[in-house]
């Protein structure tokens, strides 16, 4: 996950949420027929340039692994001498030792050859955000983004009595809506002059869905309204201050295909104007893993012990840095294992309706 | 710093080690004048390739970054529109967020313009030891080390009654050595296959020079002899066991000119035959400058307090290493600070004749 300047958005390290994010390995699979397919159409490339691919916002790269494997094997099927780059991006602050090591075998039990063992593979590493240019001008073949593009560059406002924008006011919505769809141009802008003519993009990117559903809203509880309910529990019990309590503001906006769409829909947009075009949009909704074991498992309890860390891998950065700096270290975490205590409780009490569904809008653009 | 496989090789992080080598930094200042002069000398690139720098063995780029300035700086000078990338490597478990952040204006009190901010340079980061290929084949413009490939590729024996090979028995010695030939060769192949035709590179290795000299043996007190001494004082004292005390080897050999120069005065060797060739060498003694401040201000202890921590930058993993697995982080951590200790308390007391004084053999290689 990525974004740019503002709040400093990071997810745990050391592996930590590669191994606790199952749902966004399913929907970067599913993702791995279409890449497939999309290298058959791409172009050659001339004699001793290498197929440059790169991950916008990979953090530690243990998602899109397999994918990758699939996507340099379809790659290799076409020109077994063909060299290859992967560019794994993400914010400076990002955890790349992990990346290098889970792509040298150096971490974890797989027994699978490391994908850095591939003859004429080279692995890099950009701590940029995706908000800028991070490689050489025609220089990319094939662009990939998981889940990463909802971090918009810069909060426009603080949401006064929720956490997220799907729970914002009207004026604060239209406030992150409008930074989004800058931001979405600026995205695709630094893609565009990154591209070789005839490469591609394959972007899983969280949406508000056709029937209005989102990460964590599909059926059942709502969870981004759970997040705000806990966290307003503990500034009612005088553990945060209201300040605290606002400042606890994801940088996210979820657009709606009809928004990922737009510019591509305009021949005279600057994003048509650099030659990109949409050719493929679809959405998908990936059942939580954690909801559907407990169907089949029924223990409350372990369903709870599992599906909380995966909320806190990619959330809890933003509950502590919500935070007064004056306190203390011990006392952040402390707080912030409150709140993840109570939603472990709670879950565990009443687990019924909690899941976190993934929805995802699917884009494939190309470059003319 | 780099090396390979064996022994767990790391520099501290956040930024420790280069505000701590005010040495390191002086030599690649001092190389800059050659690296300026070889952009000069190379054949023009073709329209819309990257002119491709890599800094091998890079740590947190800070020792490097005046350097790059002025690499940029020649290459846009001769053609102000082409980009730029620079390949920062290192072994995976470097600190690549210090170095993104660094090179980001992020750290640090610079006030100097980020060089990530130069409009059209792209910076990577890559954690594959240099006894790997990094980049692709022909691909490389110009290749930069500096103080980083005396560490070797793996140890072949333990050191049992001295710390590095300097201080080793005949039949010691002579393992390290072997070892450090084949280590040679394997990177100056690595880097044959990635530069292109007419690429250079220009690097900086500790050395034993033509007076016997290398790193804290120049004039004065020997700094390894010192370090062994300390240690076989913890052993003596009972504070770290026989095993412990072997075992603290450093996984490095300096090399002499005659070693660095072997593969490229032999045509029929697979170095010449890859097509490198040696157009300079030669060595540099840097003034430690913790001693020459010394000699101004006077203040042993003062001396000791800046001077000890250099040494500790890169030396403080092997001996943590040397102790066994089952003590606990605070009892290590103990008996290093105590190393440590022992060394400043020392200094402080009889500063004459400490001097971590660098000794380098500069290479200029071109690839036809």
């Amino acid at each position: 996950m990525n974004a740019a300047d503002g709040q400093k958005i990071a997810m745990r390290g050391a592996g930590y949420y590669s191994a606790n994010t199952a749902g966004a390995k399913n929907v970067i699979d599913k993702v791995g027929d279409l890449v497939v397919k999309a290298v058959a159409k791409m172009p050659r490339l001339a004699d001793g340039l290498p197929f440059a691919i790169a991950d916008f916002g990979a953090a530690d790269g243990g998602t899109s692994m397999d994918m990758m494997r699939r996507l340099v094997g379809a790659i290799r099927e076409a020109e077994p001498e063909r060299a290859i780059s992967i560019t794994y991006t993400d914010l400076p602050h990002n955890d790349f030792s992990t990346l290098f090591r889970l792509s040298q075998g150096l971490l974890g039990t797989s027994t699978e050859v490391p994908l850095a063992e591939t003859p004429g593979l080279y692995i890099f590493g950009s701590g940029t955000s995706f908000y800028r240019q991070i490689l050489p001008d025609n220089s990319l073949s094939f662009g990939f983004s998981a889940t990463a593009m909802h971090w918009i560059s810069k909060r426009p406002c603080m949401i006064a009595d929720h956490v997220q924008a799907v729970g914002a006011t009207n004026v604060e919505r239209e406030q992150f809506r409008a930074q989004a769809l800058r931001d979405w141009e600026t995205v695709l802008l630094a893609r565009a002059r990154e591209l070789r003519s005839g490469g591609r993009l394959a972007l899983a990117n969280f949406c508000v869905d056709e029937a209005g559903r989102y990460l964590g809203h599909t059926t059942g509880i709502d969870m981004f309204d759970t997040f705000a309910r806990l966290w307003r529990d503990l500034l009612r019990a005088g553990r945060i201050s209201e300040t605290e309590y606002v400042n606890a503001t994801f940088q996210q906006f979820y657009k709606t295909p009809e928004e990922f769409g737009a510019p591509f829909r305009d021949p005279a947009s600057s994003v048509s104007q650099a030659g990109l075009r949409m050719e493929t949009m679809f959405t998908i909704v990936t059942p939580c893993p954690y909801a559907e074991a407990f169907r089949s498992h029924h223990d409350a309890e372990a369903f709870a012990k599992a599906y909380v860390p995966t909320l806190r891998s990619w959330s809890e950065t933003v509950f502590a840095n919500a935070l007064d700096s004056s306190r203390s270290a011990h006392d952040r975490s402390a707080i912030v294992d409150e709140l993840y205590g109570a939603y472990e409780a709670e879950v565990a009490r009443a687990p019924e309706g909690h899941r976190m569904d993934y929805v995802h809008c699917v884009t494939e653009i190309v470059k003319l």
